[in-house]
């Protein structure tokens, strides 16, 4: 299973051809709906005021309400663009945003607007792709869930990787802004509109839970490794700078005797104590969760002025950007993380 | 570019097969071998007394001392082996080793001695690939040096990420403990040393930076992604659990004003006033240096008993890993992961 | 630059999925309708009847009439369905036809209205990519042409394989029948409306030449061989059931003598005096036209009563097979031929 | 499971890295000798007079007797090199051989003697990746045998493609020349040494059949379908010019009505009354025998002198190619072309 991610924010369409995708999946399109809200953008002031439908146009690869089997492309219309808020970019590029790395990349041809091919609104047929692969996934016992774990620096409870907590996540997944602690969660959404307020963005961490992965899946291999397989997926999706399974940067500061996680036998099954390791020994699925973090940089859209250069005049100058923002993006961002670890343990299994 | 890596710790021998290298290149094999020296075990108390020659066996795709552009293979024969230190893993898998995961993946007909497959030894020939890509990598003005960002938590001194730092790294690579701060590195010694001590191994960060990638390689998209493409690399290294570019998990505790990274000109150059980005936006170079760091767990093979389970009886029960043993693997890790990280910078340039 | 082609029959939309595309390409959008007019159906008695008007919806990696180089999404709309006409397939699979093995295959979830996945009316997008890398293709001085090489048994007159026939194959292609020799096209056109009036079809031979690919491009090795790329683009159209290079089959009867290309000086560059080897030397091209020729099938749909089974019954049966077929794919064929060999030579080019 | 192929004619061994090899293959070291051996030099007058051991070493992969699902990789010493023959190549390019297109390919850099890693002492190591993947489609009841279709024009008794020949084809491949029809091998022995006598050489096809193939594997898409996996094997065998599947090229001349294969039921199955399609049908096999031809060039390598280019002055140039040559490669290419097609099987099954 593998899928390729095409469309630009202000282009005709936004989309996704996923290949490889097994015959006879009875999709469940609430299902993909709800995934589909989770990610979409106005709902309130933590997020930014462009409004998309979002509405799924099925193109191929389902027949009677089931996957064929055969290439399924589905596609999001483009409708609720301001183009004209855009035009200084491909002169003033914005600093940490793609503008000047891709124009160098693309010869200056790529579609500037909104971010063009960059833009976070390509994760919405991502979501709908990783919502596919939830249903593919829950069909052999396994789940994937996720919440926010920090923003601006304020912790979520974390959680305990050695039990498999899918209605605690499937609780957070319901919640409009996913924590886990929603005394946590509404400080964060204070830090969020105070950033908003003084014209700046925050970042933070998600950490994601793949539950169900049977024992021995994965390779110590190039490219067919569990922490390799589940990277790229994750580093393919916008504003992902960091990734850590398990303990991750813990483990380079614990001893080998802390940091070992002990196997026990329990109800006749082979399982570790603690689960430092994140569920993978060696590149291979050890029985317990997947367990990863990830680290999301604040939205580099700010509204205050920055620094930058003038690429027609080889001149320093300064820019400030215009238009609709999200002062954060990691709560919009847990639904895209998950539909990214669900085609990565598509990936491992379906291989 | 891409490479297979075969062998086990106790077979005939380990090697790597190499695609795609591109005809021509003069090989120079004491630089090789320097590679190949770094990484080697049996210098001092900090690593296992296993001694091995590390002798490369050039077998094809060199011809009269260059590339010939054709599929390149070479050996490193295994010579140094004590298998009786082995004969248990069968029984009692070693904790957050890969004995029980892979014997469940390979249905129990894998190679356990040594660990097999898993060895950290079949990080010599990603070593000497690693150094294959170094030269390739010269000729288009690309330098990749790395040093140890911290053991056991005592932090080295962190590398200045907007500048080309290669003399300084030039100097740690030729170090026997590869640290930019020495006094730093001396109380990293001795805490390897007490935790040898103590029956006990220690990990670490490594820090690396990739220096000359021109402006504009990579892109947003799976597979082609600077991040992914890194860490498809970074990962496959043994012991390697997290991954973070730039400020990485930092990030995610800035405001975007303190994140971005503001252009400037410079020498009529567009470069950037900070580095928190890493080298790269949008899945693209931005003509930055590319930085990362990586976590290292601790050496799981530690001298303690330790709990585990009898696969044999399905019982719980207590392990001593016999045999010879790194109580850190991270100073040996960093010209490993200048190898990973090499490779890695070949696929963006040679793709 | 790879692709994946998308839809059915009878679904909502067929499309193509490029990426790699090269940024910047000035898209000749004529050109493009140029070619989906040569394959187009319904022109005469010669065709199928179903009338489709093809036209392109650019979804994607198109921007101010240049390609962006980001992933490149086109998709043309299903309107003349006629989806009654379809419905015993699943109880009575057509010989010849995939309706069995494609059931099979896809556990009898696949859309079978029209062959759905399988409807030759999906070389509609091949041919729209074939179109767009033949664009690619002029500005490095490449050039694709084919013509029918036959057609039931009657042939058109060979292509001399050692020079660059542009201009004879551009006056082809503009041809309704594409055949260098139009009194065999007159022969051909006899035999296939004969072929209609007994209830029947034909196949064919389609020659093709693909110049301009400069010395030294591909490999002997696995996916890199010359051979090897043209087959995966050519054996992936329908109906190709054979593919030969130069003198092809003919080689097995020659002596060496006869089959070796003696090499010659002519005006200051090597060349061969003879392209029996099609172009290509041990998968690597050799600066002469690549040429081959793929055997086509005669269309399986036939309105003759045909045996088959009953795979409801499980018991021998009759088949009437209802609606509207080609007599002959050939001449349709033709740009299809083209495209994929544009695709593979864009693949050799641009890998 | 995927293969790479390396080393050169005159190097320090030829070998291949297999990967993706399902663990717990019990390997038949006879079988794989018995495999060797079809392919070995020096048997008598109808092959080169190089005479080579091909011991195989076996690097990785293989433990106590059985595969162990980690890249296995076997090596084969070149001890019979006659290194002196060939100093000319790099001046005078051999006639329809690589020594031009693969001197431009690799800047004149790849290992020229003996055809360098173009040489089809290559075969060797795919021989014994064929053996072993033989072997693990024997665990799946498939059967992989060829015969000689023809050498120097005269034919041999062709397969009956609807009837799983196994017994047949086993006896076959245990004759010194592999033909069905003795006195037709009689007479292309004869032939083949005329040619010898003549100072030249013949070319043949080669038939072959897969025999169980479940019905349902492959699919119409590029990179999935039957005859693309079938064509990426068997044009990577040097000399192979042209494929077709089932009746191959006659099909252009049938029509419908006599090239489709009527569906019928035979013992609670449903199978086809012909087999024109070779088994296949829209990509997809239809659990009739996959059969298909090969038509192998006559070897270029011919005693007599022939008109080349001296690279060096760029005149023209006459050419006497010393050494040893086979004046006919077909009797010795059936177990390569089986091994590519056994190859080409488990890619289908395992992939």
């Amino acid at each position: 299973m593998n899928y390729t991610i095409f469309g630009e924010s202000h282009g005709n369409a936004i989309g996704v051809t996923l290949t490889g995708v097994p015959a006879g999946l009875v999709l469940d399109f609430d299902a993909i709906r709800f995934e589909m809200a989770r990610r979409a953008t106005g709902k309130n002031k933590l997020s930014t005021s462009r409004k998309e439908a979002d509405e799924i146009e099925w193109l191929s690869g389902v027949f009677e309400g089931k996957t064929t089997g055969t290439p399924l492309t589905l596609i999001i219309r483009n409708t609720d663009q301001h183009s004209r808020d855009y035009s200084q970019l491909k002169v003033l590029p914005r600093p940490s945003h793609a503008d000047y790395s891709g124009s160098v990349r693309y010869n200056g041809c790529n579609d500037y607007r909104g971010g063009g091919h960059f833009s976070g609104r390509l994760t919405a047929p991502l979501v709908a792709a990783g919502a596919i692969a939830k249903q593919l996934l829950a069909q052999k016992g396994v789940f994937v869930g996720a919440h926010i774990a920090s923003v601006a620096g304020i912790p979520d409870t974390l959680l305990d990787p050695t039990s498999h907590q899918r209605e605690l996540l499937s609780a957070v997944a319901r919640k409009e802004f996913p924590v886990i602690d929603d005394l946590a969660g509404q400080q964060m959404q204070q830090a969020i509109l105070k950033a908003r307020e003084e014209l700046d963005s925050v970042g933070g961490t998600i950490e994601c839970m793949v539950s169900g992965l049977p024992v021995g899946v994965g390779s110590p291999d190039l490219d067919e490794n569990v922490e390799g397989i589940f990277a790229r997926h994750l580093f393919a999706v916008p504003a992902v700078k960091g990734l850590e399974f398990g303990a991750g940067f813990g483990l380079a500061n614990m001893r080998g005797s802390q940091a070992n996680d002990p196997f026990c036998m329990e109800g006749g099954a082979v399982r570790t104590r603690t689960n430092h390791s994140g569920g993978i020994n060696g590149g291979i699925t050890n029985g317990m969760p997947v367990v990863f973090t990830v680290a999301m940089r604040p939205t580099p859209s700010i509204a205050q002025e920055q620094d930058t250069v003038d690429l027609t005049t080889g001149q320093n100058a300064k820019l400030s950007i215009q238009g609709r923002h999200d002062p954060c993006i990691v709560h919009r961002a847990v639904p895209v993380i998950e539909a990214a670890a669900a085609l990565a343990a598509c990936q491992l299994l379906f291989l």
